[in-house]
Order: C-alpha cells, then structure tokens, then sequence
C-alpha cells in the first residue's frame, strides 16, 4: 500500500524556463531509460518475489522512492513549458523563432496536455510497459536494474551537459547521484545472490550438464572468411562464472539446409507450393 | 556486411509436433528476451561504437551468431506447427480438443502466416524495437547485454522444462549452453572496461564531484512509518565500485509542494484554472 | 513523495488458484480499463494541475491509492498462477487438460514472469502508457476520470461474475466498492467545478461567439436516404449544457470536392501526377 | 453499409500554408483527442449496440459525421503542407531557417506520405486502436465519448489559438461548434439512460449489496501522516448518485504483507528462491 | 463526406456460434491483412491524391466498400459470441471445457467490450494505424493495395476452410469474392497507370541516369563461399520493366570497415571511448 | 546461418555532417519503408516457405543484403550526428541555432544513443515488427515485396532530393539502384510463379466456383446519389487475372439492420439493455 505527501523529495526549480529542454527531459519520465521504467520494474518484480521476503521489501523501498522522481520530473517539464508559444505569428522574422521552439518542443505537451508533463520521452513517444523486466527471477531481475540504472544515469549525465540552468543541474545532480546509489545498490543484492560465481549463469538452478557442454564456455566465430574472431578476455583464461574455460573458434554449420516440404491443401498457400 | 550459406547453425529436429509448444517458442524469437532482441541489440551496438574497434568487431560477430538462432528457432515454430488443425469441426467432442489446440496457439500463426512463425512473442504481440538498447555508453552496453542474455537463458529453460521432444530438448541445449558463455562473454568485455570498480559508476567519465554526493552511496528508505529500510549488503559496508561507503537513513522530502499557479488564457484550460 | 508499508491494502486470498482466472485479472492490471491507467492517470493529471491546488491534492491522494490496487491484483494473479502446469506432457488425454490451461494463459506469465504478475492485458499485451489522459483542463480530466471508473467498474464486475472463488469474490467486492465511489467522487469535483452548465462545454474558457454556433446544438443527420436522424433528447429541448437549444435536420455538404492539384517535382511523386 | 459524395462537409481553406502547423493539425487526426478515435469508436460502439435500437442509429450516425472531419482535417494537412521545403540547402544562413521547418514538421508527412496527411498524432506516433472503447455497456461507452469530445474540443481550441490563418480559423470553429454539440448529445443520451442517478453506479446491473458497502462512498485517505484527505464535495453530503452519503477518513491497510512463498522447482528461478 | 442507412452490405449470419471462431473473424477486422487497414488505406490515399482526380474518386468510393466490411465482421463477432461462457466453474470435468472455451477466446472480447467486436486481431492485440500505406505516390500504393488484397484474400480463405457454419460460409464467400475484385482493380489502376513498364521502377519521375545503374538490373549473391546466387527468371532476360538486362554475381564488399573515431567529451560515453 | 566481414557493402562518406538529415536517414532505417522491415520481411519469408526450395534460396541471400543496408545506413547517421550540439546555449541568438537544429533531431539519437543509429524512424517512433509480411503464401509475399521495394525507393528518391552531400548523394544512388533492381527481382518471381494470370487472384489454390462469383469482377459504387461510380480499366473489358469481364454498378445493400437483440444478465451491461 502507498502513501504520499505532496511534497517533493528534492527541489525543483527552473531559473530560466525553456521548452525545448523540457522535451529533453521527457525522455527522463517516459523513455526507456527513464523513471517510470525504473519505478514499475521495482514495483512488479517486488510483487513476484518469491524466496527471501527481503527482496520484496528492497524492491518495493525502492519503487516508491522511484515515483518521486517521476514527480519531480513531471514538475521540471511543466516548469520549462512555461513560457511555450501558443501560438505561430504571421511576421515572417518572428515566426522562424517561433517555430523554432514549437517545432523543437513535443506538441503534444501542448495540444494534449496544456504545458504540462505526459508519459512519453523525448520524441513524444508513449511508454510501453513491455520494458518492465519482472522475471521471476531475482538474480536475472537484479542484472535487468543494473542495466537500467547504467542507461539511467548515462541520460541523467546527458541532460546535466544539455542545460546551464542553476536549477535543472541541481536537480540532475541529485538524480544522477541516486542512480550512481542504484547501481551500486543492485550489485550489492547481487553480490548477496551469489556474485558472479555463485549466481551464474543465470539462472543456476539448472543443472549445466544438461546443456550441450562443447558451446558453453566457446567464443565462437562468425568471419566470413572464416578467421578468429576477435581475442580478448573472452576468449581465453577462466571463465567469469568460474564453470569453465574461455576458448575461441570459427563455427561450423552443424544442421542442414532446412526444408518445411509441400504446403497442406487448405492452408491457403499457393497451388505451387502443395 | 552479412553472409548466409542457407545451413542451420545447429540441427533442428521436432519428433512430436506441438502448436502449443510453437506458440510458446515464439516467445523465443520475439519475446522481448528473444533472439530478435539480441540480434539486433549487439548489431546497432556494434554500428555505434566509439573508441577501442574490437568492441564493434565483438558484437557484430555475435549479431550474425544470433541471426542463425532466429532461423533456427524459426525453423522449429513451422514444425511444430505441422499438423496444426485448420478447421473447427461441429461434432462436440473433438470440436473441445480441436479447440483446446486452435485457442492455445497464436491464431496469427496460421491465419496471417500460414503455419509458419512471425516476429512475435507467445501472446502474439510483434516485437517493438524499442527494446534495442544501444546506449553509446559500451559499458552501459555490456550491462543491457549481460541483462539479455539472463533473461533470455531464463527464457530458454523454462521452454526445455516445458517439453519432452528430445529434438526440442537438443536443440534448447545448445541455445542454453551459447545463453551461459554470451553472459560470460558480456562480463569477460565488462572486465576488459574496468570491472566493477574501473567502469562504475556509469558512465565513469562525468566527474562525481558534480554529483549531490551525500546522496550517492546511501541507501534511502521510503517506509510510511519512517523505518529504517531493510538492511543488506546495500546498506554498509564499501560500495560495490569502490569509490564510497554504504549507509541507510529514512529519507526526508527535501522540496515543498509544488504549485504550478494559474493557468494561461488561451491555453485551453477552464476558465476557474486563470 | 511516496511511501510504502508492504501491507496489502485490502486482504487476497485464492482458494482455488485457477490460471485462466490469472488470465483474466491481469486485465485489471494492464488492460486499457485498469489499474495501471488510473493510478497513473490520477498522477499525472496532478502533476499538470493549475489552479485551485485542491485538485492535485485529490488526484495525487487517490493515485496512491490506485498503486495498491495494482498491488492487490499482482499478488492475485501470482496466487493463482500457482499450481499451473510447467511442462506440456506426452500422454494424450492428460495433455489435452493441461493444453487447455496452458493455452488458456496468458504463456507470458509463466515464460517472461516465472508464474507472476505483468503490466500486461488479459491477451498479453503490454499496456501503452497513451491511455493515460492528463489534459491541463480539470474539466476534461474529470471526464476522462468518470469514463476510466466507469469501463473499470463494469470490468470487475465481469470478473466478479466469471468466478466463484470465494477470496476472489471478496477482493473484488472491495475493487467494485471502490469504482463506485470513484465515479462518484470525480462526479462530484465536476459538481465542484460547475457541473452540467458551468463547466460545459469544455472548455469553458473559450467564447462561444467564435465557435459556428448554427451548428453548436444541431443534431446532424448523415442517412444517405437525406431522412432526419433518430429522435432522442438530443434532438429537441434545452441542451444539457443550458447555452441552446437542440435541433435535428440532415447535413448537406457545404464543401466542394477537395482538389489538391498536381504533384510538386521532386516530391517522389508519379511523372503523370505533376 | 456506407456511401460517399467526395465533397467536404465543411469548406476547407488555407491562405497561408505553414507545414508546421500541419504538424499541430495531425493531432487532431491520429491523436488519441483526434476524430479517428472518435469515429471508430461510435463505429464499434453502434457494431457493439444491444438493447434499444436507438442507441445504434445514434452512434452509426455520428461516426458518419466523423469520417467526413477527418477527410477535412487531412485537407488541411495537404493544403498545409504544399511549400514545404524539399531539400536542406547548404548556405548556412537559409539552412537555419528551412531547418527550423523541416524540424518542426513531421518528417514522415514528406518521407512517408509525399507532402500528405497521416493517420498519426503530432509527434508522428501512429494511432493505435486500443483507443477504441466500447464496452457493450451503453452508459460506460456515453460516459467515453463525453470524455472524448472534452478532450477533443480541448484540443481543437488550442489549434484554434495556434494560428491565425483566417480559412483554418473558420474551419475550426466549425469543428470546435460540432464539440459543443458532441458533448450535450451524449450527455443527453446518459440522460435518457437515467442520468446520474439512474445510470450510476455504472454497470446499473450490479446488486449493490454484493459490493463491500462500507467503502462505496467513503472518500479514503493516503496521506503520509494520516491526515485528513482534502475535503470538498466528494467528502460529505449525499453521493451523487444519490444512494449514499458521502464520508471521508485515513485508510488503514487492511490486508498483511503478501507472500507467494517459494519458487517452484523447474520454474526458471535461483536455487535461492527454491 | 459519409453517409449511413443502418443495413449491411451483405447478409450475416451465424448458425451455430463460436467464440473460438468469432476471435479469428478479429484477424479480418483489426489484423494487418483485414478491413480496417484497407478502409483506412484507400480513405488516406484518396485525401492525398494528387494529380488526375479519378483515382482520389476510385479510392474514396472503395473506402466507403470497405466500411461496411468492417460493420459486417464486427456484427459476425457479435453472432458468434453469443453464448460464450461468462463463468468458470468449479466443477473439474466442465472446468475444462469451459476453459477451453473461454482460454481460446479473446478474453478482451467479453472483459472490454462485452461480447463485442474490437479493433483488434485474432491475438487480441490492436491494430496500430502504422500499416496505413499512403505515399504520396499513386503506383507505390496501387502496389500496397494489391498486396493488402492477396494477404486479405488469402486470410478470408484460411477463414472459409476453418469454420463450416454456412452463414459464416456465405458472408465468407461474398468477402473472398470482393477480395478478388479489388486485386484486380488495382492492377487495373496500376495498368492505367504504366503497367509494369511504365510505372516502374517506381517513383518513374527519378532519372535513372543518377542511380548507380551497375547495380540497377543485377541479382547479387551473398553466399558465404563466394558461390553464384539462385538462378530463375530474376537473373537473366531483360527485366520486368523493360529498362535493363538482369545479370548476377557474387557481392564483394565495396567499402572499408567504418570507424567513427572517438567519443566526444560530454557525451555520456565512457572514458575509455574518448 | 549468417556470417559477417565488418567490411560495409558500399562506401558511406559524409562530407557536411547535418544532424537534421540524420533524422531524415532514420526513416531508412527504422520505418515502415525502411531496411530493418525488408531484411527481415525476406528473413522471414524464407523461414516459412514451403514449396520449391528456390524460393527460400532467394529470399534469404536478399535478406543477407539489406542486412547490409542497415549497417551502412547505420553508419550514416552516426556521421552526420558527429557536430551535434550538445548543449543549449544561453546567449539568445545561438539559442535560436542550436535550438532549430537540436529541435530538429530525434533527441534520442543523442540522448538514448549517444549520437548514434537507432531502430527508430524519422520522428523517433520504433520500427514494429508486426510490419514483416509473410503470409505462408509466396505470392501474396511477393506483392508485399513490390509494394516494399516501391515505397522504399520513394524514400531513397526523397532523400536524395533532400540533401546535396556528395557523399550521401552517392550512398543513396546505389540504393536507389538496389531498390530498382528489387522491384523487378519480385515481379520476376512472380513471373515465375504465373504472374498476372497464374498467380492471381492470391492464392490460387482456392476454387473460384466457391466464391459469390456475382460480386467478382464487379466494380460496385458507393456514391450517395446513386450514380455510377467513376470508369476506368477496373469497369470493363477482360479482368486483369483474365479469369473474368469487368462490369460496374452501384450497390444495394443485401443485408437487413443488424440486431444483436438484449444484453445477456451477468454480462456487465446496463439493466435497461437486458
């Protein structure tokens, strides 16, 4: 069960309102890489915990935390959209300004929403709940936050260098500091999990050797020419998982030319192909 | 450039042929922990990569791996769609089991694709290339990688649980042993950046000194009751990147409540909103 | 600001878990009428609101609300996705029965979630974070609000009526109380806001006398016999909004064909277009 | 069945073609505020119509109508779009400002369409027709289009501010007029369903004895503190569908911490969970 | 503008209901081979139809066709879902039927719209206006319009194998019939408009002395051995337009391997891409 | 299985890098007339082509090369970004610059993609792949391929027309020849498969005796007033398929008003519709 209070979990203040930036920071809200990815991830992987009660607790902690940012952002966008032409002029010389800024902004945080904050990123957008990874299992979930909050907090960090504002910087300041957290946060559940030894490869609860063994720890090569592939630490030494060892190999067609034969009468396919 | 010499990259056998068991393997080609998803992920990953070439020779060598896996996959959705029933009988008995089959299989299977497989998940939902993360951060990359590659070993053996065909079974070992060396692969790359401490926080160019920093490495929690939130790894100790040290402290709003003020005339707001 | 306490806002228990009842649910979570949209709608349209600050108060207290209903169904849906089948097993009979269920599921839940929740539809599609309207006009949202409670009530109540397991008759008697009071509710902000002739038409903020006002309160009839449109309320008496009076008669075109005349050179257009 | 006569139902002009605000225009077609929504949805809603017979003639009717807006709003487009510019010069000076155009068009209405208009919103987002509600309860689908055409009245107000061209001003002022009267008709046909008192709650069908009563009408609070939620007219006084008495108080959670126990052996899990 | 008389082009009836058969009568309506796609299509190819006004008059009046497809299939989904279960019961051995029945439905169809038809397929997932094709050019889209017909054809077939309701049988037969009809009338466009070698290659208004014409009529080979690709009817003779001689041969690549160089400074990338 | 050389089929030199060209580019890539739709559409077919192996063979060695087009095209956003801003400047006057051109770009190529190609289009929308047409049917698949190929080079042409980069020029004029060869190949396949007279109407293989032949080579008129709808080549003479003689005539309806007759109790409508 949630509760709020109304009130923001950092400041935010806009010194100098600009809509081309607030489209920018949509992408912050409803990209991606954004907060209501990162809040309803934590928000359903937290309800399909299963085993130890204390990752639903941390998941669920941290989704509420989540929905303030979403909060905070949604006030930033407005706040920039402040100042937004309503309208395009008909003096030739004005009119390219103008429609410089409506045409950089998403009109739609216009048209559809009166200047204010939609859940859609930087091209207008709308976010799809397809992105929230909720595997079931919690070491591949672990793996799923970690990378969002890499993607994360590498917009935050574009966002900081798009905008001069006093205001926005302290903001994405705040919020880039709280995904370097995250980040760190998830390795450490990660590390509880087993780290890289003991919880992969994910997931570990099936037995290796009913996987064909001779690929597992194979770096193998695709070159036209058929030449090595690319060397580095994956293609010798101990495996990170510590199961294996790291060779590396051109690969082989190992099936056949695949033939799917006649089509069936009746299935709408060509006489041809019967 | 992409070369195809028309073989299978490993054999693809249905002894038994299942349309339900197609329509669950769909999910394997474009689900969003599919082999669409990879393929494409590492391939625009690979045409944006900045810096150090081998990563783009890297990923490109894997992109053409998975393309195979798509067709291999694809390759087992037909079979196991033969014997498929193309028409629902009227006499009650085996109209139940003919419709048992019919309504457990993606319809689109056979009504736009004639028996064959499409790029869509096990609910007959298209893939949306979205999910292609390719962040121009390569260890950002690797992380989004490793997360793939987790999910989608997941993916693989809930679908070898799934059967008994010991065609399908061979062919999900192979796809399950390639699952475990791709995370090993993605972690060995994320060594070769820096591991744990040399490549986090990312992205590890932005100078941390601009972060709010107080906020960076304590964990925060949002229990209604101003608890403190569950403790873990997370909660002491060095960071997992090195670079701070782990609290936790109930978190304070910092901001007020927001007030956005009247609206603008000609904004399309109410009239009672100016 | 959001906080959270892990407790259930109103108890879930499944007697019988019964996966194609999962099914079912996950369209109060993910479907167009559920949960997601109003919890999300609700914060938004607070996010956006100018004016009286009474209004984001409203909207962000029930959007809190709205998160623990999606909570409650997630547990709903991973409760009786317990005891689904796993594997698709060999003997006939028996696999017509477990087909069946597997077939009834959405397989996502099992493949993508391990037998847990996800922001998807009853078929398995993700929710699309467009349902989300957030107008900037109060007015507008409380119609959109009325509309979501009104298509989410009818939606529990199928629901309710579709089962007959007693945990889930009560839970979903609670959901059912509570779209009853939320129609209510924002029945009750329009009242606030001027109801029928204040805040109609909306928005209320444009003067009339620039709209085409000989066809503000006609009723127009499009029957390609040229005869009058059905007779309702619609057609005559004093419109709801108080501001005319309704009329009925058949549209004639007052356009001429539209002719956008030939194709520009070099627009990619036919030689014979230009 | 349907007919056509090629002719506009309105006349549409454009006296200074400006492709930016064609841009603005497309929301008003493929937006979800737009008249494709509005005329699919009356379509499936007649198709859908059961009971009365009137309720069908009603809203086949007026999706009719709503066919012939968006043949006019495409027009306009069209019309909208004609002097685009085709190529980027090099000259950096003019390169500014046909730049600023190009950016502030949808890019597709000329890479796409060839200077035409798109079944898309004004960010170049595809409609999707999940937008169609039509929920087989009458009242339900009065209470969307109310909503609807707020929304979309909404809307086309703002393009009405955006320009000053003197042929889309009176073009939208005919369009802004059919809102007015959009929004009294189907209010006026949930006052022949009974209006707020006949038709609410909605579904009307529901025994209101099988809702858990103590929550119909009592407006709950999720304030951090326990506070009273804010009061108005949701917060005391007879419901409006006048058959309960509103209240208001602080939820307290009613239900305990969820727990779905252990993962299940072969369901893709950690050993952890297990 | 559009017009309405209430009756259906066509008869439609259902002898024997079939909720399983209704949910694939949804791949004609809202999947991307079904009518609403090919009403929209020819409704938005007919608004920007440029040059000789008869084809905007051949499309719109076969828009307006289309419409009444779609009333049809929409009213056939109704038939056929009347009688649809609306409850599980708990009795094991019709537990099993009943689910068969209802796990086999869209469940969409009874929870969103009440035993209704919806703007979605046969999977349940919504149409997605991307598929209206309307370039701008009239050859390019004679060409999707044959393609959407062979697909629709082909749909409405694998529809009349699949049921022998012989109402469903009879509307079948009149659609599969209009299908052929509207295949050829677009050839017959297409012919009026060039035919095959006056129309391509398409745009025919691109002088082909500035394409790269050693690569115009020549089939390439991308085998991985360097062989020669499959040879027919596509890699010898003068090609189909009649502008050129096919040739074939093996593909060697004609660029260098890309290289973008370093990574700017601010640009989120790590600092080992710089 | 594929292979890869990293080598780019064809050299891609961009001379003014031009950030608002790069979003042009991104319809090649990402939208429906773009590379990733085609190489995969031909991935696809040829994973389902049942028949005549050749037609496999050729689908597949095609779809090796768009592979190829997506990498070079890839690689031309990725140029043309480089030069980016990557801030907003303060000082107005630039503001204006950098505005128009950051305005001008997909903001995610920069703040999803760190300057780099994505599987977006030009308005930052995701390539969906519910777009891959491959119907079971080879020549239904082949008109879908025309069609592609037709609307492809529209695009090529209009991007050619839009830049005067030498290097781009160049890029696209081998394209352009790709495409016109394309175009061909498929008719050619066609030919092979009976062309205009065998192939159609798609598919073949049903027997026309079972259509409503009435109603199969007719042109039928929806015009309001009755009238004869407009002629052409589609109202007389031979039928394209040569299969019938071409008549015209307008339509009647055949069918009554539909009536779906009460709402069923339980199903969630309205009491005054049951």
């Amino acid at each position: 069960m949630f509760y709020t209070d109304n009130r923001l979990q950092y400041p935010v203040r806009v010194e100098a309102p600009n809509p081309v930036f607030a489209r920018a920071l949509q992408q912050a809200i409803g990209g991606v890489e954004g907060e209501i990815r990162v809040a309803m991830q934590y928000f359903f992987q937290a309800c399909g915990a299963r085993g130890n009660p204390k990752f639903r607790d941390l998941l669920m902690n941290t989704a509420a935390e989540e929905l303030g940012h979403i909060e905070m952002l949604a006030t930033a966008v407005a706040l920039n959209l402040e100042g937004a032409p309503l309208s395009l002029q008909e003096e030739a010389a004005q009119d390219r300004a103008v429609e410089a800024v409506l045409g950089g902004m998403n009109l739609k945080n216009l048209l559809s929403a009166g200047l204010s904050a939609m859940p859609v990123d930087s091209d207008g957008v709308p976010f799809d709940m397809s992105h929230i990874y909720a595997s079931g299992n919690i070491a591949a979930d672990m793996t799923a936050n970690i990378a969002a909050e890499s993607t994360g907090r590498t917009l935050a960090v574009r966002l900081y260098n798009m905008t001069d504002d006093a205001g926005m910087k302290d903001m994405l300041s705040y919020l880039i500091a709280r995904d370097t957290m995250h980040q760190n946060q998830w390795m450490a559940a990660l590390e509880e999990l087993g780290g890289a030894q003991g919880a992969f490869p994910i997931p570990n609860s099936f037995p290796q050797d009913e996987e064909k063994q001779e690929f597992s720890y194979s770096f193998l090569g695709f070159q036209a020419d058929g030449s090595e592939p690319v060397a580095g630490r994956w293609s010798e030494g101990t495996s990170i998982d510590g199961k294996g060892e790291f060779t590396a190999q051109p690969m082989q067609p190992q099936g056949e030319k695949p033939d799917l034969g006649a089509a069936r009468p009746n299935s709408g396919a060509q006489s041809e192909q019967m």
